[in-house]
């Protein structure tokens, strides 16, 4: 995505501490606490503008809402969906996703999203792919027992990509769909506003769900 | 595939020894000892007619192939291949796939192809999916420890379920691909009679090999 700086953002997700985590470190193993009620938590990595999570959060008052997007000019988007609609299960953070064991402490996690993320089509860049395995070695540390890591995308090759990775480290795959909007899936399918704009032109969107154990 | 019944080709197979084994099970541990020379040998499950076991033995000399095809009204189409080329490397199977360690030893196998099998997409029917871990237990068996199944469909539903059912049973899988004769695989890919015919009318062809051992 190209982002486009947004010199007041810094300023407007400091200006929310309602929403924005400005100190996730902190909050390692206490996340429960600083939401409203105690629910499984939900980590979305790489939110964007946050039409996924916050629709998420609306339609599951249950589930506790974490989005972690590297930039802030992006994040701010996210923010204001989360002011709009006063949501109580939605915390942003702006951060790297490398840095996912210092903010969530050995099993605090239920779910690992991730939407449309970057391909890294280039062999030298699959340490920077989210599903390269120490990336998955992360999600592994995080995720409780029966959590699961949720990936969708258009891209093939991060697909295929995704898919021998997962395997490769042991992970379970399941319901698969190898073309989400033709599929019986899509019915409980929150899109992004990247998937909307991708699967209206008739592009494939993929998607599977890697669990630890069966 | 709808099958023609063709009443000589009973004996039309009885006359050709040199291309088909009529007592698979008595040569069981002994498969190298049929061919001219001791050679890995790779498996087709559901052969048909033959196309695509006849080319590979063509291009890999030093490959043993056995196809196994359970309709002899289908394998004498494979049987006529065979004889029009004088294979030397091809060895010719009418059984069921169900039988496979009665045909094998243990480790005798270095590759198992699974192309265009039948997806029996009722869930009732799950049990007959050449990719049920009932069948994966015979792969395993037969396999040695670097070998590999093959799978090649058109069938959506088919690949999806057996992405599941392979990495369930703790397979690696390797070389997955999408849209094979979009992707740098179809300069290597040889194609069955089905395949020439669905890929010609823009259907995708999905492929992955899938390993008991990285």
């Amino acid at each position: 995505m190209r982002v486009r700086h947004k010199p007041w953002a810094k300023d407007k997700l400091l200006n929310h501490p309602e929403f924005v985590v400005t100190d996730p470190k902190s909050h390692i193993g206490e996340w429960q606490s600083i939401f409203k009620s105690a629910c499984p938590i939900h980590v979305e990595i790489g939110t964007g503008k946050g039409q996924f999570i916050t629709n998420m959060a609306k339609q599951n008052p249950d589930i506790n809402f974490v989005g972690i997007e590297i930039h802030e000019s992006v994040i701010v988007s996210a923010l204001d969906k989360c002011i709009n609609s006063q949501l109580k299960n939605v915390r942003l953070i702006n951060g790297d996703a490398n840095e996912l064991t210092d903010f969530f402490s050995e099993n605090e996690v239920a779910a690992i999203y991730l939407n449309f993320s970057d391909p890294w089509p280039k062999n030298r860049h699959e340490k920077r792919r989210l599903t390269y395995r120490s990336f998955l070695a992360q999600y592994e540390y995080v995720l409780n027992s029966k959590g699961r890591i949720c990936l969708k995308t258009d891209n093939q090759g991060l697909f295929e990509y995704s898919l021998e990775s997962f395997s490769k480290y042991g992970l379970y795959l399941q319901n698969v769909s190898l073309n989400l909007h033709q599929s019986h899936y899509k019915e409980e399918n929150v899109m992004t506003e990247y998937e909307e704009k991708f699967s209206s032109q008739g592009h494939r969107i993929y998607r599977c769900e890697a669990c630890f154990s069966e």
